[in-house]
C-alpha cells in the first residue's frame, strides 16, 4: 500500500501522521507549537522514525491561517500576517522539503477538514461547509469537489454578526474587528465575556441561548451564499452536544422559511451536523491533500 | 455561425435575443411580464420571427428566481415558491420546449451574470460574485469557473446585516425577514424609508452612506465567504456612480486590514467593480449557458 504523511499545523500544536485517508494513521505524534525552528525539528525526527512504515509518497499541511493556498502565487506555504510569534513568513512546506522532498501540498486546516467530510459525505456531496469553533472560529469550503480558494482562502469566522440583547456592553475580543464573530463567540471570547470557558457553564446559563444565535448567523450567512448541502459544526466548543439541536432551531428561525430545502426539522438535522470522520478531519484532509499531491 | 437564443427572464421584463456570446445579439425584444400564458406566446413570437437568422442550437435561461437549477431534481427549470402572481411552479424550460425543441440550460440571473462576467475578466479569473441591487438585491457566484448550486442557489440579498444608525426605526420591507439586507437596501425598502428613489435623492443626502454601509457589510461577507477576485456591482440602484467609491471605502473599513489582498485603495479599485459587459450581463450569461447547453 501507499503510505502518506499528514501535518494538521495548529497554533497550540502540529499532529503529524503517516498513513492514508482510506486506512488512517498508522502512527501519530502531537507536537506542541513552539517556535519554528523546535517545532519542525520534531516534525522532521517523527517522519524519520516513521520510515520503518515504508517511504512516504507525499505530503499533505492542513494548516493554521493565514496561509499562502494558491501555487501558483510566490506565497504558496507561507505563512501570512499572524499574531503568532516567529511564525509569520515562515515557509512550511520549505521546511518539510528540508527533511523529506516528496510531492506537497497545502490548505488550510478548515479547507482540508471539508474536503474530508466531503468524502465521508459520498458521492453526491458538492458543496459544504467546515465550521471549528474553539481559539478562532474557522470555515472551510468546499465547492464542486474543490476547496475554494480566491483573493486568500475563506475566513468567514470574522464576518459581522447582530449583537445578542443578553451580550450588550461585551466590546469582542478580536484583534482586527473587535465584536466580529469570532470576537464574540470563539473560546476566549467566551470565557471573557461569561467568566469561564463553555464546559464549565451549566445548562441553564444564558450563554448557550447566545453562542447559538451567533453560530445560527454563521449558518444563515452561509446557507445563503454557497448553498451548502451540509455544514459540519467541530471544534472545542462544540464538543458541548447542546449546542447543535440549539443552533439548527435558531437557524431555522432566522431563515424564516425562505430556503426551500431548509424549511423543517428533519432537513436542519440533515444539513448541520457535527463531524462525520473518525480520526479527526483536518488530519484526514491533510491525507487527501497528499494523494492529490502525489498523483 | 451558430446561433443561440437567450432569454432573461424577470419579474417585470422578459428580454430575449438570439446571437452568441461573442457576437452579441442580432436581435432582441423586451417583454413585459404577466402572466405565463400571455408572456410566453410573445416569447414564442419573437423566436418564430427571429428564424430569419438561421436555427437556434440552443437555448439559455437566466431566470429569476427561486428557481429549480440542478438538472437532476424535478424542480428543474420550474419557478419555486414566489410572491409573482401565477408563476409559482411554471416549467420555463417546459414552456420553451413547447414552441422550440433544442438543448437547454437554465440558471439563476445574477449566476449566469456571474458567468458572463467572468468571461469578460479573462483566463485568470475563477471566483467571481455579481451583485445586483434593484427591486430586489440578488447575488451570483462562479467558483473555479462554475455557478455555486447546492441546496438551491446563492440568495445572499438576503444576509443579516447591522442596522446603520442613521436608519434607526425603518422596519424594513422583506416578507420573510423584515430587516435583511434586501429588506433594508433594495429599491422598495429606499423608497419607503427616504420616501423616493436613490434616483431623485441627493448628493448630501444621509442616504448614501446608509447604503453604502450596507452593501459594504454584503462585500465584507462575499470576501470572507468566497474570496471572490472580483466583485460585479450591477441593478438599477447602482446606476448612481456615486455609490461605488463609497462602497469601496466602507468595505475597506470594515475588513480593518484583514483581508491582505483587500487592504489599500488600489486593490478595492480592482475588486468592486461595475459591470465589464456592454449588454446586459444576465443576457451574455444566458447566450453562455444555450452553448454550454448546445455542446
Amino acid at each position: 500500500m501507499t503510505i502518506h504523511g499528514a501535518i494538521e499545523a495548529g497554533g497550540t500544536k502540529f499532529v503529524c501522521a503517516v498513513g492514508s485517508a482510506a486506512t488512517g494513521s498508522l502512527r501519530t505524534a502531537t507536537i506542541p507549537t513552539r517556535d519554528p525552528d523546535a517545532t519542525f525539528a520534531e516534525v522532521a525526527a517523527f517522519f524519520r522514525d516513521a520510515a520503518d512504515f515504508g517511504p512516504v509518497a507525499g505530503i499533505g499541511v492542513a494548516s493554521f491561517g493565514p496561509v499562502g493556498v494558491d501555487p501558483a502565487s510566490p506565497d504558496y506555504g507561507k505563512i501570512l500576517a499572524t499574531p503568532k510569534p516567529g511564525w509569520e513568513g515562515t515557509d512550511l512546506l520549505a521546511r518539510i522539503r528540508a527533511f523529506l522532498d516528496v510531492p506537497m501540498a497545502i490548505d488550510t486546516d478548515v479547507n482540508a477538514a471539508a474536503l474530508a467530510e466531503v468524502r465521508a459525505a459520498g458521492p453526491d456531496m458538492r458543496q459544504l461547509a467546515y465550521v471549528t469553533v474553539g481559539t478562532g472560529i474557522g470555515v472551510g469550503l468546499v465547492s464542486e469537489g474543490s476547496p475554494v480558494h480566491g483573493i486568500g482562502h475563506p475566513e468567514a469566522g470574522h464576518i459581522l454578526v447582530r449583537r445578542h440583547p443578553a451580550h450588550e456592553g461585551f466590546a469582542g475580543t478580536c484583534p482586527f474587528h473587535g465584536d466580529c464573530l469570532e470576537g464574540l463567540a470563539a473560546g476566549p471570547a467566551v470565557s471573557s465575556a461569561w467568566g469561564a470557558p463553555a464546559s464549565e457553564l451549566a445548562a441553564d446559563h444564558p450563554f448557550w441561548e447566545v453562542e447559538a444565535d451567533y453560530l445560527a448567523q454563521l449558518c444563515m450567512t452561509l446557507f445563503l451564499t454557497m448553498a451548502p448541502q451540509r455544514i459540519v459544526l467541530g471544534g472545542g466548543v462544540m464538543k458541548q452536544e447542546r449546542l447543535i439541536p440549539l443552533i439548527r432551531a435558531r437557524t431555522a428561525d432566522l431563515l424564516g422559511g425562505y430556503v426551500q430545502a431548509a424549511r423543517d426539522e428533519a432537513a436542519m438535522e440533515r444539513l448541520i451536523v457535527p463531524p462525520a470522520c473518525t480520526e479527526p478531519s483536518g488530519l484526514v484532509g491533510a491525507f487527501l491533500l497528499a494523494e492529490q499531491a502525489a498523483g
